[in-house]
């Protein structure tokens, strides 16, 4: 059974792996996902499940990138996946932007996207909400400017608008069947699945072109912002004393926790309504230590003070990081590897892509 | 002086070449420019024009197409390029869909494009305001039935709304500097240009990335409708019987010029507003006569009746059509040889825009 699943990324390739929160919620689970989803020798009959890692460059330029950065984050993404266990010979990790197939099927389905449906898509009317309430935005500015323009989506670029096509995209275009994203790609997953079926009732053959892919939902662990514990940890926030990144170094690590925001009550408890900085910290605590659950973790510190509760942490996240952060640092002076492990991707991209387009061009009449 | 030209094909390819108004028109000055672009061999210092020839299936996407019609017509089209007198010695000629830098280039730059330079777009206008006198049309219906819809564009694929991207890719993935087309494609060329001094100003290096492409004027023949001689001949009039195709035979051709309506005044004069219909038949005949002016074509038949004109206007394009026809019909049947043509052309374009794709991926920081 062909089985592949397909993760795609955030638009913004670096930050959005690289910080603790992240790595506990989907890297973690990415890397369980691989070694869970291989075959025993003893299970010969039944193919593996594939997985494809892909990063997705052509989806960061809907957003502004200073180029060089942008070169400079994708090779530390793909050092960042395989610092932290993902493994080439298991999994597909490419480059989107190595496999052409993307943005060919990307037109084709395009063609069968209604504009409307694109423009209830909630992360666009995000992006409208954020433009009029930020009118100092160089684009929104030139819009405005225009006499001829109409009101607020004018100066946003068409890549924004259509995003979840390509998207689509990345997926049908391995067939893919599970897509482990998080609930703010929900709406997303829900347009590729309308795609598959609208292509599959238009382009009839023998058999069904696509599979409806569906959600997968894995354990996601929620941590939340050293500074403001009500809210996630973010790859975003402008406050970088807010997240730890997994290439922050030993002594960053450990004043970023020293100086986590907590309360003044005396001793540890488990209260995250009444207490969200300190069960943070516990969340963290026993997300590191993986078997332990929360409660037992509280239980633990139930005499101990706050200070007691940030050195176990800042040891834990040590203990947690040091290894992949070792071996990241080691990948990202190896430049002439990485671009190895990414040419053999895209080629195992291709070629598993290329065969859903053969069938695709033969079925609309352009083969 | 590297100079290519691009010629962009309107979106339904077939029967867009295949009507007398548009050989004269476009196909015959096609041909002209290849032949006078070629430099002697006494003036090898400088490089000879180039001339691109695509066909654009992408496009044709966009409008519903029968996959089955739309494989032959795509076939049919590259005959008749060829059959014409398009030389792939001399000219590439090739099928879009053949090169998948064009998608990508679009996807790049549809990320540069306002939205709201693309709602403007006439084409798109117009479309707007056929959707909302034809609400029979399903996709229309579809999204009225929606109670979310907004008005009228909601039915619309996403492809009709940023084609004119895919157009500006198909032109600047070649550096083409020079893109005879119609009046009605105007306006698609400026947005050409404004991305494409977009991305110059954006990523900026030493030299310019792309040059501004500009449209050049071939000198046009306006052939009438042979039903309604006061609007152009057009492919897709329901009427069959007021087009003349390429491909028509002699039996037919002598039919719909039999039945063309002129009028009952006697004798024949060169008169386009008073006698419309008189007046195309003269010029037509003008045309497949080549060196001789309406005008004296018209005071020939001074004393003659229609039926005289007629006949030898009949006589005319049949002797203009005739070889052409041979050869459309010889290499329709070998589909061996259209393939390899295409499959060259497609290579020959691969390699000329792959030259643009990595300087335009090194600059915007994927690759």
């Amino acid at each position: 059974m062909f089985l592949p699943y397909l993760l795609a990324y955030g638009r913004t390739p670096w930050p959005f792996v690289s910080q603790l929160g992240n790595y506990l919620g989907a890297l973690v689970n990415w890397v369980k996902l691989q070694n869970s989803s291989q075959t025993s020798e003893g299970d010969a009959a039944q193919e593996a499940d594939e997985l494809l890692f892909s990063i997705v460059g052509w989806h960061a330029l809907t957003l502004p990138q200073n180029p060089a950065q942008l070169a400079e984050a994708r090779m530390d993404m793909l050092a960042v996946l395989l610092a932290i266990g993902l493994d080439p010979k298991k999994s597909v990790i490419f480059f989107q932007e190595d496999n052409p197939n993307h943005t060919e099927l990307a037109w084709i389905l395009s063609c069968i996207t209604p504009v409307g449906k694109l423009r209830r898509m909630t992360t666009w009317k995000a992006r409208l909400a954020t433009a009029r309430n930020h009118p100092e935005e160089q684009q929104v500015q030139d819009a405005l400017k225009d006499a001829n323009s109409e009101v607020d989506e004018t100066g946003l670029n068409a890549g924004l608008f259509t995003y979840p096509v390509l998207q689509a995209a990345d997926i049908l275009v391995y067939r893919a069947t599970h897509v482990p994203v998080g609930d703010d790609q929900t709406q997303h997953l829900e347009l590729c699945r309308d795609l598959a079926d609208q292509f599959n009732r238009t382009y009839k053959s023998k058999y069904r072109m696509f599979p409806l892919p569906v959600q997968l939902n894995t354990p996601s662990s929620r941590i939340l912002s050293l500074r403001s514990p009500t809210s996630k940890m973010s790859k975003s926030s402008p406050d970088a004393q807010s997240r730890i990144l997994l290439t922050d170094s030993t002594a960053v690590i450990a004043s970023k926790i020293k100086s986590a925001v907590t309360d003044s009550i005396q001793g540890i408890t488990w209260d995250p309504v009444g207490r969200p900085g300190t069960a943070n910290l516990l969340s963290i605590l026993a997300a590191c230590n993986g078997d332990e659950s929360v409660k037992e973790t509280a239980s633990r510190y139930q005499g101990k003070n706050h200070g007691a509760l940030k050195r176990d942490v800042t040891e834990a996240v040590e203990e947690m990081l040091k290894g992949p952060r070792r071996e990241f640092e080691r990948l990202k002076g190896d430049r002439e590897y990485l671009r190895n492990i990414a040419r053999e991707g895209a080629e195992k991209a291709r070629v598993k892509s290329e065969v859903t387009m053969k069938e695709v061009r033969g079925r609309i009449g352009l083969a």
